[in-house]
């Protein structure tokens, strides 16, 4: 099968690209995370989003563990060709380990990154085993 | 001048992270590029997008030839520190050097990446010296 799409995208020297997750509804930036070729591919293949963890060196299915996966509604590519944007509907509203529903809950206020998004849910009750 | 908030930034080897510019007013995502401290610092400084331009190996004030500056409206931080946020007024309406609003453009529809955004003004007309 032909995969010039995949081809279309422009892999670093270590075969990844930052992938963002955009919520499909608000707009709001929920994460960035990194994908290899295998990733993607998983991720259209299986209609939900499946990264590379570069600290695990493995692939990633978002939510395997907490449930948190997210429904991929539509993958976008940039001019240069090496950054993925998915449009997503979050499962659980939480894209955070924090428990936060956005990874980017720290804003830059007088000189200082102030925590200004609630924890939703306790890390320890959406990871327990 | 204590600059801890830039400590607490988790720079890579190389000194840089990704920096997402959003759209404040629609979340729309208008482009992705890279940040080292001084392009951090100058962003805080001036109120304008400051990044680091990887192919020219130096500072780059967006819009310094295009006239698309990008007035910053916050910055936020990722939960792994490693990714930088910035909600901007982008000047112009057009973030991309193609003469689109956003450099994610391209769209992945049935197994091919299609251009699904129109060109504002021609590039030609937008980098004439």
């Amino acid at each position: 099968m032909s995969e010039t799409w995949l081809n279309k995208v422009n892999w670093s020297d270590d075969g990844l690209v930052p992938a963002i997750a955009q919520a499909a509804d608000s707009g709001e930036i929920l994460m960035v995370a990194w994908m290899d070729r295998d990733a993607l591919q998983r991720t259209v293949e299986t209609g939900e989003a499946v990264y590379w963890s570069r600290s695990r060196k493995k692939l990633w299915h978002k939510g395997e563990e907490s449930g948190h996966v997210q429904k991929v509604r539509e993958i976008r590519l940039d001019c240069d060709e090496d950054v993925i944007l998915l449009k997503v509907e979050q499962h659980g509203g939480i894209a955070c380990h924090t428990g936060r529903k956005s990874c980017f809950f720290q804003k830059l206020e007088n000189g200082k990154w102030k925590s200004v998004e609630p924890v939703l849910k306790d890390p320890a009750e959406i990871y327990k085993k």
